[in-house]
């Protein structure tokens, strides 16, 4: 019968700290995935409790084995059980400290509710977004690139143009990224989103509401195409806006394919 | 320094075959998420290749502490590298002698493609939708259940009554299982939900086949109670059907959360 | 050209609320996929906010066309922007009397967190779970069904037994739904699970910690056969729990697919 | 009571010809998630069939109102029921002449399966991966990248370090891109990442199979950062590869987050 070797135990011994002979850099290490409750402060001046889904990373120069990954985490806690978003800049400052990394990047997921009055009858309803922080400091320059991902109503102009009566509309998603020179709320970014689609949509509909939106839907066909062009000439109008990328993927009604478009810019 | 004990080893011990004491049997227990190449003989009398995601189970007696994992894949692999979808009924069976096992249960989806021509022009194009396969033998006696997933499209008979013009529409996906007495296409079960519809969908469409479908949609509009009913109605009409169970969801095209209805059925 | 037929708006009108002729009944009507934000009272008496995926239905009698889908929604919104999940069985009998329905179905699914220290340096991390409220109301009957959803580490009993060192273990994901006589704590099903496992799992470790994970797992192998039985076990020993049903699937470190069990049981 | 304004049709206008004046041109418009069967030749010399997910896009001028849908999907069909892989220059050349486009991307990502032997009995299984091309054609010039994404085992060297016996592991995925100066096979990359981890993975292994590569993981534990850096090395003394990006993520069975690490290189 065979028996386990003898082994010699380097009990607490810091293998990540060993020296690394391979000569190569890391360009980001550390966690993803992390869920986090967070609180963010809305434009209603209300605080809004979510839950990020996270990734937290650093840079590894080439002559380290490993990074230290319960280190994300404890800096994460530092701030209590939930997160403020406030601090995300706090965050990479400590990353970097506490990892000894020239850079550090933030990932934060959310969902992110407005509640939005009904177009006629004004019934309130709770509508739910989804947005993005992501933030990078590298030599103590932060790079912040906030995101919303915005559903909306979008109706085919070519299907209508051409047909007696109807036409084809569906559910579209718009994800919108921005930079920005002064700080931008998300409401404003998801307004901005909804104003240049067909229609923008509501988690509470009454028979009056319904017939309102689908009529104004039927009036502002946009392709896929015009959507994400609405969105960048609004965008090239907002000065405080200094870079934006903007997708549109639209799940077409009669297609079991998507319609898809993209148009990122630099302003000088 | 601490060192590791001594370790005496049981080398290729079957572990598994050990007797178990907690007196308590397994319903289910097997492998999931294995992706396996598979044909299946469509109705044009074509090979179509495809990928299947399985589950593969059987029932394990309170007495042993474990099944044998590998024998699941063994099964499967004594088909040959391309597992033809006839041979369920022998895997079933291949699982309970090889597993000692009084039950054994298996589960295939895949993606499935037709043919499909443009309403107007007849422009081919290859349509997709997703199948599954689920058989469970026990005490000799196969029960067998064939799903399809269709996405079709829904246009709202409340949106087109109070509208002044349009109608909102959206891509619907219906989720449509049988048993039956007698063999059915999938092709024909695909064909029995997209009647039930506004429209079918296609993978390709011209203009005049758009406009074709715009309008086929708007005369024909059906809530997700209306397209659920249509197919519980042809499904009783269907003497090989024994039983159906129905699932439609809408991803409404005013709305960022969906509509949803079932039915379930057993015929006398 | 062509133009558009003169169209007879039937403006307002109640379409759902006509008569439907084609005498099926249907289950299960509602929406779907509907995010809200939801308030839950943990074990430590403290309220954690979370955000709930929920769908709400009630069954359809044949002679209705349709329900109204904005019911369901009014009757959330009634609670206010943030849900409280003790006003589940209100929500249902409200469901049931404002849609004039017999039976009236809910289920949330949310993350949820424990703080959690670690076992040597008792380090606090926030640790994240998922939990399902499904609750039923049929004449009056409540039926209610708690589901946790719980990582855990599996480390595999026939790869200690065979290997000279060293042992496959993996990240492991267990369902466990209970019915009970008298309300439980999501807290003692998540412990219940936890101590079933080869290790639980923690959000932060520092080296004690994790070499006491490590030594812990390789100490208490489980096939996932074992998990299921020793849930079932201690299942079996809680007076409370009237029905369960466990899954466990291991995200096997040394395959592609999953290793899985299921076991079910009504107490008599 | 109301009625529909008479509509004055432009049947089968050409609506995505007209001329736009925002003056913004779009970087990227097409089809996405678009399913279609596939053909790959693999270094075994034998066709494989699979189903791809594919995106298909160019770029529109700024005075152009829209791109024109359908003619995505007609350039695939052209190919016919199954699409070969070594069509995919074609395929860009084809877009840009059919859209009037001065670029095109396209984007195939599919199933790909290798027959892998076990270590020690050599049982073979059919062993599953994941591959994509993504190739943009611009003014004449293809810029083609291949990926791979290949699960592997990871076993925590500090974990092994500091304690008495066992280590944790998990489930690892790769996914990894390169560009080449000369054709590499799907194969010969996938190769290259399994060598770089802990241990390969198999879909068969019998019980002195699994000795073997719990052992094998044991003896060679990694990082997610040895993890990229081994394949990182690797990749520099291929002189094929001109450059290439690799990420791993490790699916923790100690934790519910991931380990990340990312390293992106081109070579001079």
């Amino acid at each position: 019968m065979q028996s386990a070797p003898m082994k010699q135990l380097t009990p607490l011994s810091d293998t990540q700290s060993q020296r690394d002979e391979r000569r190569i850099p890391i360009d980001r290490v550390g966690v993803r995935a992390l869920r986090y409750p967070m609180q963010i402060r809305d434009k209603a001046r209300e605080v809004q409790h979510t839950i990020a889904t996270s990734t937290l990373t650093v840079d590894l120069p080439h002559h380290f084995k490993g990074t230290h990954m319960s280190r994300f985490v404890e800096v994460l806690n530092e701030f209590g059980p939930e997160l403020h978003v406030d601090n995300i800049h706090t965050i990479l400052r400590e990353l970097t400290q506490r990892l000894h990394s020239v850079s550090a990047h933030v990932d934060f997921e959310f969902p992110y509710f407005l509640t939005k009055k009904a177009p006629v009858t004004g019934s309130p309803g709770m509508m739910d977004y989804t947005a993005r922080f992501s933030a990078t400091l590298e030599k103590d320059v932060i790079d912040f690139v906030v995101t919303v991902i915005v559903p909306v109503t979008t109706l085919c102009p070519c299907s209508k143009a051409i047909s007696v009566h109807g036409a084809h509309n569906q559910r579209g998603q718009v994800t919108f990224s921005v930079r920005f020179s002064e700080p931008i709320w998300i409401e404003d970014l998801i307004r901005l989103v909804e104003e240049s689609a067909s229609s923008e949509l509501y988690s509470l509909l009454k028979r009056p509401d319904e017939k309102a939106v689908t009529e104004r839907a039927y009036e502002n066909p946009v392709f896929v195409e015009d959507l994400v062009r609405n969105i960048a000439l609004r965008s090239n109008a907002v000065p405080e806006i200094t870079w934006y990328r903007v997708e549109a993927e639209n799940f077409e009604s009669i297609h079991n394919h998507n319609a898809y478009a993209l148009i990122e810019h630099r302003k000088e």
